[in-house]
């Protein structure tokens, strides 16, 4: 269940994109939805809303894999009241349900149940954004990198295996991992890491993974969790 | 670490397969490989040797995840040193490499660290034998559906699911859902069931779990695992 209320507000020229949502990922009770209200007082046609919010929905509630485990009716609503007229400037319209789509997502998977780390998974350097995206999403989801986290183990060994096996194109040795600003393997190889700076870095409540393929440009981003003992728990029973 | 030795033998007419493996599926000191060795006394020339034993793999070793996490390194052989001279019947010598295969694969199951029970995942009555297989891969790799195994739970809700998500022809009035030969979901409604006999057969080693999906006659069978605490602990550190 939701601990937390989960609401954000963007302002554009001349118009307000609010949000609500719900949703502790998966894991409420049997199987319940994840939902989110949009609202704004911008007088926009369902064509274009429709565009803006599937766009803003790309990179941050289809960007979001808390365990891997979709549910058959997520639902996601913009909802425009058109009292402030329309947008002076569409892009910035559709940067501002962007933001509140992504702020959203940010705060489920900060409030998914059983766990004990928000991580971002970044992936740059691929073949396409879509080769990235894949590689991204399956680190996300494995269990074994998640248990790894738990862990507060910024071991890469795990990161390389799943990228290796993401059907995308890798090569190991162009590979570089750092876990925020700490860079934990160069080419291939493990570097020389201040190890008190990374044990630090690796017992905070969220933290970033960046997997570099060195081989393009496409790049993505996943939200998750770590897999944890408080998971296990909350998911043994359905009833 | 592999806690037993997995071996086995198919004899035929005329000739004798045997195999050992090792793995504990991919739960063995970091990232551990699966490897299976196959030898045969029959005379079987390289290609058909390769046929024979792609055949074999793809019902047993490719038919099984315990963690969803696909080694890089994964290695199955088969050897024929010839002595037995040619199997007088190759599709029987083809039934018994895949015999031995799929004994292979189930030891494995069966010994997986940090795991409680080995679990069938069958699916049946799919439009073809890939989208059962993409089915049956999605329930035996879902977090929320292993876990309510570990507690014992026959809850088949979350099984549905998973095969709503799957992105395969579904209708949900269709589905049953059998544990063993208990049918607890029938045209997708839950049935009567004999509690306590439900309650025993939740409670043993093996079990399995078949999927109708009522749609054509496509089947397919995963082995697989539970998720449980062990298996985070085992998998929190990598040292």
């Amino acid at each position: 269940t939701d601990t937390v209320r989960k609401e954000s507000v963007a302002r554009g020229a001349g118009f307000v994109v609010g949000g609500m949502a719900k949703g502790a990922a998966m894991l409420a009770p049997n199987m319940a939805t994840m939902l989110a209200v949009l609202t704004t007082d911008a007088a926009v046609g369902p064509d274009d809303l429709r565009r803006v919010l599937r766009s803003g929905v790309a990179d941050s509630f289809n960007a979001m894999s808390v365990d891997g485990c979709t549910s058959t009716n997520d639902t996601v609503v913009l909802l425009a009241s058109g009292a402030a007229g329309p947008p002076g400037d569409m892009a910035a319209f559709e940067t501002a349900v962007g933001e509140v789509c992504l702020d959203l997502a940010t705060q489920m998977v900060a409030d998914a149940e059983g766990h004990t780390k928000a991580v971002r998974v970044v992936v740059t350097g691929a073949a396409s954004d879509g080769e990235a995206r894949r590689g991204a999403r399956k680190v996300a989801e494995s269990e074994l990198v998640k248990c790894s986290w738990y862990g507060k183990d910024p071991y890469w060994g795990r990161v390389a295996s799943e990228l290796g096996s993401a059907d995308i194109e890798f090569d190991p040795t162009r590979l570089s991992v750092r876990y925020g600003e700490l860079t934990v393997a160069r080419a291939g190889v493990t570097v020389d890491v201040d190890e008190a700076a990374l044990a630090a870095y690796m017992d905070q409540e969220w933290i970033e993974v960046t997997a570099d393929l060195g081989i393009g440009t496409g790049t993505a981003r996943i939200l998750t969790n770590d897999l944890t003992h408080a998971y296990v728990d909350e998911n043994m029973g359905t009833s």
